[in-house]
């Protein structure tokens, strides 16, 4: 198994790329080798000043750098050098079977979907991230950014997504989907809510258990919750300073700790024809690390096979 | 003037609602009247079992209730007696110059619409709520819940009436208004916040910072947050769901306390032509007493003819 992450991807890249980089390369079995995509003298530099061994890893050389505020679309067909455009250009010959990046978050979704393309039968691609339940573990929300507006149909395909994760990367038996509503009853809802009720309500391949309102996110009325990626991206920009608040006040609580986006590693991006992660920009080597693991479990997992085959 | 208060409503009425007018009653001026809706022979007995005076009330004899699920349109029309109904008839007739309320929303939302009616000019009203800022201090954030789908040409009267509300009620010196939305750039959001975000840069009666996004809910960008009512709904409660957490686990830090609903007394319908006021479900008597207090400087200050001048 070859796991590549972008080394040039993130605030804090390459230092803390290559140092996650490390802590992961000791947890992974002989057989999966991190191939490290980005500039290969800085990278073997770090890895020597950090007294590793640089033959540990594999090296694709790519010196250019897609900028956190670049246009993807652009970003992406003019900079082939790039390590996001190797990446990706990797991906699809199938030179790699994972690829990870704290970089452009517009970038990775873009070249995603140029590179290895949507799943057929999925409408669009979602992206994935962990929301803590109050009393223990955490359910996946889902979108979070990839579809500012969305089409009610594509609700029930994100539960379905959200619950194929949940299952066969997370382990989470049979799992719920909820809708993010602003009320409980069915009849409560925007005009996409509304749509999007009966439709996952009737869908046989879910668990639909109903609305799930704002205050109820941390709960454990649903494992997955399904929103567009407006409604998605602000819950988990607003769940996230949250976090950044408990912890500039030096609250120490196992739940609000739940929050810290370093032990997910990442969001994935599900419904795309390979295992493909965004890390989150400012990601340290705990979250590289973990992202890296992400990765390792999503191929081994064979989760893009197992939606491939359910939306056949 | 007099402050019309509906004892019935919300989940801990009526000993709630009458324990939180009589503890507003003591900070009242002479000619500043609260006058009790809902059964005034329960009213009177709680105010003496109170120890006080109930000849220092005004009562309106309301004796059917809405209840918290009842559906707003058919209750406001089949239940005349009710306090919500006779609350809007007396507000309509001038015979009290305010109306808050606990109870049910929706009826509230109805009756305000029905009764009083809409400010010309504005296109729909909008529920206002008081986000707090990590420094010191709150902003506004409006709608959150009266229009679950919005047309950009709202969200520019959104960010009129909430810095009309942060100036003449809370002396919030030329207040700023923020966009919710999932970029800080102009060209990121939905169809509706990219459709609204030139609306409401060309508009010259408000002083727009651009984009904010779920994780500078907290911060001093801006002092008023305009978005739809879904999204609004969705933050409120999340917002709500966390202050109630940081409870829970005994957290105390003087920010994570300026969350606590029963210190802001309610949310003001803002665009209609009277002072109204929608209280938290589970008001506590501090949350009653803040709301009567709510009213009284909504009334003192002229908001509702500041709005109406605005949009005239």
């Amino acid at each position: 198994m070859k796991i590549g992450l972008d080394i040039s991807g993130g605030d804090f890249a390459p230092k803390a790329t290559i140092a996650g980089a490390i802590l992961a390369s000791k947890l992974l079995a002989e057989n999966q080798q991190i191939v490290l995509i980005g500039d290969q003298d800085i990278a073997k530099q770090h890895i020597e000043q950090a007294g590793e061994n640089p033959a540990f890893f594999e090296y694709i050389h790519a010196p250019d750098t897609i900028g956190m505020s670049e246009h993807p679309t652009k970003a992406i067909a003019q900079k082939p050098d790039s390590s996001i455009s190797r990446g990706f250009q990797l991906l699809k010959e199938g030179a790699i079977d994972s690829f990870a990046s704290a970089g452009n978050t517009g970038a990775m979704l873009v070249g995603a979907v140029f590179s290895v393309k949507t799943i057929p039968g999925v409408i669009r691609p979602a992206i994935a991230t962990n929301v803590p339940k109050v009393k223990s573990g955490f359910g996946i929300l889902l979108d979070v950014g990839a579809n500012a507006d969305c089409k009610p149909e594509m609700l029930p395909q994100f539960g379905l997504l959200g619950s194929l994760l949940a299952e066969h990367v997370y382990g989470i038996q049979k799992p719920t989907v909820g809708l993010l509503n602003i009320g409980e009853e069915a009849e409560k809802g925007n005009m996409l809510t509304l749509a999007a009720h009966p439709l996952l309500k009737e869908n046989d391949r879910i668990t639909f258990i109903g609305n799930i309102e704002g205050r109820e996110l941390f709960d454990d009325k649903a494992d997955v919750i399904v929103c567009d990626g407006f409604a998605g991206n602000v819950v988990l920009k607003m769940a996230e300073s949250f976090y950044m608040l408990t912890r500039q006040k030096g609250l120490d609580d196992p739940f609000f700790e739940r929050f810290n986006y370093e032990q997910y590693g990442g969001s994935p991006i599900l419904g795309v024809n390979a295992p493909v992660i965004i890390g989150h920009g400012i990601s340290s080597p705990e979250a590289i690390k973990n992202m890296v693991l992400l990765s390792r479990n999503m191929v081994e997992s064979n989760i893009v096979e197992k939606i491939k085959s359910a939306f056949n």
